[in-house]
């Protein structure tokens, strides 16, 4: 099991000061352990305490042994609650907290131990470091992404007619697992859930549902209403394999399609637009032109290819977004999508997913894994890029 | 795939009124799914309000064909953002919303919307309500906890000498999403998960971990700190798997034991008291009396027996539950714990799990999903109790 180095987080806590002053607060908290984990290396049971000046605080509730080995910070206090680091955290007058997560209650719980202080949202602080990746975490998801590339490579082995998009799932997911593949894609959100088990199959491509995606699928039920379903796959319809990995925490992400049989021209040719559209955004990218204008850019390509009225979705369900960024979170900066006014720089990792929806039909799509390098890019999901057919 | 019928749908939301009565509420706004699923059906991204008076409104982000098609409500109103549900509510005064769950920056935007209104957390509502199960929940719980039983019976034939923790656990669950199991276990709480993989051998039987339960697991990574882990499984050491299963959003948790060649009597001991204790306090259960009593008459069983020292973990680690409450959440009420005041009663259903954990050794427990029915209760995760050696 690997733990993360002491300059790794050093390296963190080094450039999360800077932001923290120039926000003029005098601490921040972390309660979300996804923000935690990255400032401290333990996913404990804990609260973060980085103040603008003097050692981080990590308070932890439950298990201090396995926070003290997971965790280079030199400060790390049990508690038993949220009273107990009031002797520990001086006058506070500003403070971050992860006001964009952090239940309404327990930041009201929380004041009361604070007293009189004013609240900021720290997150964007966190947002704005996660997106550049270190050398540390790109091997991190380097690793997620060599687990998925067996996995894809597993599928032709696998795959029958007749068997159910979730039993296809369910045997990729237990592969993927004995590589170390973590199975559950964290996401900032209440309500919205990610699973390793998208797979659509013929008209479920089609199908669209409560999460923010061009296609959702159809799901097992009403309480699971996306990712694959237990409908059969059958001979000649595409088959569409977007499985999510995950490695210590990071993840990676990329589709694929597949066929038994035959796959039909009209998914063929949208797999190549769809690939197309995704280099020649990537090359765009390298210019530093705006998110919003790569954004833009493809929605012509995909035009000009006669696929405009399928791409991204079919009116009124369309995405506004290409490419969302991807490490401890399956959806965080940066964004290649309609609002985004910031380029793609050096050190960023972003899933890129040019997809097309036929209304009541399938759907086709291309997706990797890419991080920003000097002068270049690098697919992180390096794996075939030939349509399968089995 | 099975809708929630109208009638149960109108039967809940006849209870939550007195309830919300009660309260001096105007209207309740439910952001968060669990509940809105409960009150209407569907979990596309909606928001419920359920007025004082006056028939609920469904307000839909996405998607709301499917929402229509999944909830039996009769006001189903498509939205593109929070604003838009304005027209519909009229003026209100007192509100409640689920202030335990949404996050701190949603109830403030929320209320910018709302104007001045005084904000009431609705969820205790919701809590006691669900508390008791209708025949209809009781139905799905009772199609978890049979595809649950079957897969406890493929242990037998899948378990092998030197394979990983994790190995076993991804087989057990690909199985079990063939039979309709949708791997996610849901719990109220931003930090705290629950995997279907909660396989430990041996040593990791003994490890504890951020989770409030007696045994965590080693897990896969300090990213993903519970549950089953790549360690080998080994002859001669116990293996404890607590495999929740999950059917149309209603769970199922068990507990049972199994070794390869040999038990050790320790182990084996313990299992028996625990299986004892499980009996015993569903005995008393049956008379009436309170959480805090059966919590507490268990500790005494647990004492007599001998087992005091590790009965729901050791110190300073013990957890102060035997039982947790559970349906659409892993864990909800009713609680059979420290501070439990109010007795078990008829349609409740729980997860009762005496578990006894040696320091630096390994673990044994038991545990099943029991409904209390009139006069008595039913064993609904009806699974072979015998320790199962290979």
């Amino acid at each position: 099991m690997l733990f993360t180095p002491r300059e790794e987080i050093q390296g963190r806590i080094d450039k999360l000061r800077p932001l923290i002053e120039k926000a003029s607060i005098d601490g921040v908290f972390f309660h979300y352990k996804i923000d935690y984990f990255y400032l401290s290396g333990t996913m404990q049971d804990s609260l973060l305490f980085v103040p603008l000046e003097g050692k981080p605080i990590l308070f932890v509730k439950r298990e201090i042994g396995r926070a003290r080995r997971e965790s280079p910070l030199d400060e790390i206090v049990p508690i038993r609650s949220m009273k107990d680091i009031k002797p520990y955290i001086g006058n506070l007058k500003r403070v971050g907290l992860q006001l964009d997560v952090v239940p309404y209650n327990d930041v009201i719980k929380f004041k009361s131990i604070l007293g009189d202080v004013e609240l900021v949202n720290a997150s964007p602080l966190t947002q704005e470091l996660r997106k550049k990746k270190s050398p540390f975490e790109i091997g991190l998801m380097e690793r997620a992404a060599s687990i998925t590339k067996k996995v894809y490579e597993l599928v032709p082995n696998v795959l029958k007619e007749g068997m159910m998009e979730i039993e296809l799932g369910g045997i990729l997911e237990a592969y993927a697992k004995t590589l170390g593949h973590e199975s559950l894609l964290r996401v900032r959100s209440l309500n919205y859930e990610a699973y390793s088990w998208h797979i659509l199959s013929g008209r479920t491509g089609s199908i669209v549902s409560q999460s923010d995606s061009p296609m959702g699928g159809l799901g097992l039920s009403p309480a699971f209403p996306v990712g694959a379903s237990m409908k059969k796959i059958k001979r000649d319809e595409p088959i569409l394999v977007d499985f999510g990995g995950c490695y210590h925490g990071y993840q990676s992400d990329q589709t694929r399609m597949f066929a038994i049989g035959h796959m039909p021209d009209m998914y063929v040719k949208a797999y190549e637009v769809c690939r197309e559209i995704h280099y020649r955004v990537l090359d765009k990218a390298l210019l530093g032109v705006s998110g919003r204008e790569l954004f833009e850019y493809s929605k012509g390509l995909a035009k000009e290819a006669g696929f405009g009225d399928y791409y991204l979705g079919y009116e009124p369900h369309k995405v506004r977004f290409l490419a969302h960024g991807i490490g401890l979170e399956l959806s965080e900066m940066p964004f290649i999508a309609h609002r985004t006014d910031y380029p793609i720089e050096e050190g960023m990792t972003f899933a890129i997913e040019p997809k097309m929806v036929f209304p009541k039909k399938g759907s086709a799509g291309f997706e990797n894994t890419v991080l920003m390098e000097k002068g270049s890019y690098r697919v992180l999901t390096d794996i075939d890029e030939n349509i399968i057919i089995v």
